[in-house]
């Protein structure tokens, strides 16, 4: 295929979506993907070019001339080409901006002066607005009468009052099946929500999942009508946001598979090097005890595993956690009954794993007391994991940091110092 | 407030949106909720209950008659009434449907025999179609002619042909943007996907995601359309799934903060069960080497950084592979490559930190055979972290089991066994 002409490409990508398209220049090796282009260039449309994750579009834009890029994009709607030109460099962005039409240039900069993820940016700039005097007639009659400057979707016709504020929605269904003489006042829809323009996308991807929103309207400060947000831009976000949460509780910030090598280590890095401190930390106490396991080297055997279980205790705690506060399930009023639920789980549970640790450590090394110490320190630490799981998330998230990045090496940090130090603490009290 | 009266609770719920109304019910205490309802009981509507989450929303239908029931469900969409109705044992189930109208009951019944999580659960049965020779002027007279046997939301008009197969969709905005004489075929949209009645749920919340789909018919196995499935529908579906794989990561089934003690307790065990088998296995390979702890304790204080650093390596690279494999990014095509990126990234750290760790060993312990074997550990670990992290996920996924659910215990087993194996193995070998 690499070998073939521009049409034989052309002949293949012809049936594919354009998301598909921009998958398989994503899964491609990097060498594949560049001497694809250079054949192939002109197929790139703006379409695929927004479906490609931001690493790869990177490495393609580079390829392509401020010319072919404005070329690609023409066709798209203002949030699309913001977002393709958005990481741009300056140099590049000038040039593509000084390319597009008038018209266009002012919505992209317009919505660029927004700050990055805010709903300003998300917004497109194409509005379908009426004043809200109109009738069902007359609005037909609009939109039959200007086609063109229509956006390619829309739900909703937003009610502008005459300082262009939005005051309702008309959904284009009730539009349809209003007789031409209704007012569109009367038939707007019951529930109405706008979105400042500085508003977080994620609050925005909230908003829309939690109301069912369909589109909303976009206001600047002074209340006035900017853009819309449609839902399928809030689809997005919220599958993002969700992975986002994903990696960071996994201490991979926004990795994907098609990283390069170097871009991979380095983000791995930082957790890697959290965990080494804590590890440590865990390794200090183990060392305040080493001439009891010097006396008995089983204790050595069965330290991990008191740490081991307090430390996934403590992962599902703080995982529920996490997950709670980005849906806001967990809120001020119901936190306490959460930490007493998730100390009750670890008690009982630990409870149920203590019994069974201290069998199996009576009849693997044929000591009662050896049994019992690995029996308390296990409840011990699933209780303190249910506590640190819960309360560390809830704290972060209280003191402005992501709950979902910070959360795993404290909670961990916890179980493994508690961990070590109630088994061996408790050993050398009872055993020696 | 609970000691008031429904009146004023009425007023204090009537500006909520019922979502909002739904959280508030899921936060307060059960006793609360029994004695609120007790009073408000005829405040709820379907909509409120559409919102409950589901352990919260089965605790509420116990209170609640047939015929409450039957009232709060009669204004909500077929879709939604399924939602409601697909849990409840099979008398209630009955009692319900038999006080439905006979046309929702059909539409109702229908969509239950579908599988659960289907697309055929999903959809909503009522669509607005129209045949395929339609005008844009006839289409509009319809519509009017019948106002109120339209859904509440709707984007499209599905034109079907005389055995009422899908053919195409026209957007509403197309619809009413076009003169009265246009046929619908010739403004129907390029793009048209369908979906079986039978597909699952997950594979729906993909291809709206993917394709950017607003709304889309649903069709029986001969191609006759069913039902339409709205993105509204799919945004949901898609957050539950990916809350399904972060909690599965964590080994949390479906748990949510509002679970009572009982039920979280039963859905942790099995993951702490999982989880004690495989430190067990830790263990013995630790016992392997009592002897050679016994004669350097400095082993047992450091051979929990080697295993920690490993798992939390792994951890990183499932996660990664995990998620890539949910969206599809995952591929045959680039898996090798995602493998050997894997094991470079591992490669790369585990050689820093190795150095970092080969320095902390002999400072800390001043022995530098120390600092060399924990040095090599740390590298062997994190490579086959990466290896594991990766290759775990691909078996599972390709074996029909769910990665999201089992990687994790496999993973650790791998980095834990390896870590202890390397560390104490090679101090063997090069220390004694």
């Amino acid at each position: 295929i690499e070998a073939g002409n521009g049409e034989d490409i052309d002949m293949l990508m012809e049936p594919l979506h354009a998301a598909d398209i921009a998958d398989f220049l994503e899964q491609i090796e990097p060498h594949e993907r560049r001497d694809l282009l250079e054949i192939w260039k002109g197929g790139l449309d703006g379409e695929i070019l927004s479906e490609i994750e931001d690493n790869v579009r990177e490495e393609i834009l580079g390829y392509l001339t401020p010319q072919e890029l404005t070329e690609a994009v023409r066709e798209l709607e203002s949030d699309d080409v913001v977002d393709l030109v958005e990481y741009l460099d300056e140099d590049q962005q000038e040039a593509v901006l000084e390319l597009l039409g008038p018209m266009d240039r002012v919505a992209v900069e317009k919505a660029l002066a927004y700050p990055e993820e805010s709903a300003g940016r998300l917004m497109q700039v194409e509005t379908v607005r009426a004043p809200q005097h109109w009738t069902v007639g007359e609005m037909i009659d609009f939109l039959r009468a200007h086609p063109d400057e229509l956006p390619d979707q829309f739900y909703h016709v937003i009610l502008v009052d005459p300082r262009m504020k939005p005051v309702g929605n008309v959904t284009l269904g009730r539009l349809m099946s209003s007789r031409r003489d209704v007012k569109l006042f009367d038939i707007k829809e019951e529930m109405f929500t706008t979105i400042p323009a500085e508003q977080d996308e994620g609050e925005v991807a909230y908003a829309f999942n939690q109301y069912h929103l369909i589109s909303a309207p976009v206001v600047d400060e002074d209340g006035r009508l900017v853009g819309v947000i449609t839902i399928d831009d809030a689809m997005i976000v919220l599958a993002e946001e969700n992975a986002e949460d994903l990696l960071r509780l996994a201490g991979v910030g926004e990795n994907t598979v098609n990283d390069r090598v170097v871009t991979t280590t380095r983000q791995r890095f930082p957790w890697l090097a959290v965990n080494l401190v804590t590890a440590i930390l865990a390794s200090l106490v183990i060392s305040l005890f080493e001439d009891v396991i010097a006396g008995l080297v089983a204790l050595a055997v069965l330290m991990p595993i008191v740490a081991s279980m307090g430390g996934n205790a403590g992962t599902q705690s703080l995982t529920v956690a996490v997950r709670a506060i980005a849906t806001k399930d967990l809120t001020g009023s119901n936190v306490l009954r959460v930490i007493r639920r998730e100390v009750l789980v670890g008690l009982i549970n630990g409870l149920i794993f203590a019994v069974v640790m201290g069998i199996i450590g009576i009849l693997w090394f044929g000591e009662p007391l050896l049994g019992v110490v690995i029996a308390a320190a296990m409840v011990i630490n699933l209780v303190i994991a249910g506590l640190a799981g819960t309360v560390i998330p809830v704290v972060l998230e209280k003191l402005g940091i992501d709950p979902a990045l910070a959360s795993g090496a404290f909670v961990t940090t916890v179980t493994d110092v508690v961990g070590f130090f109630a088994f061996l603490g408790l050993a050398a009290v009872v055993l020696l």
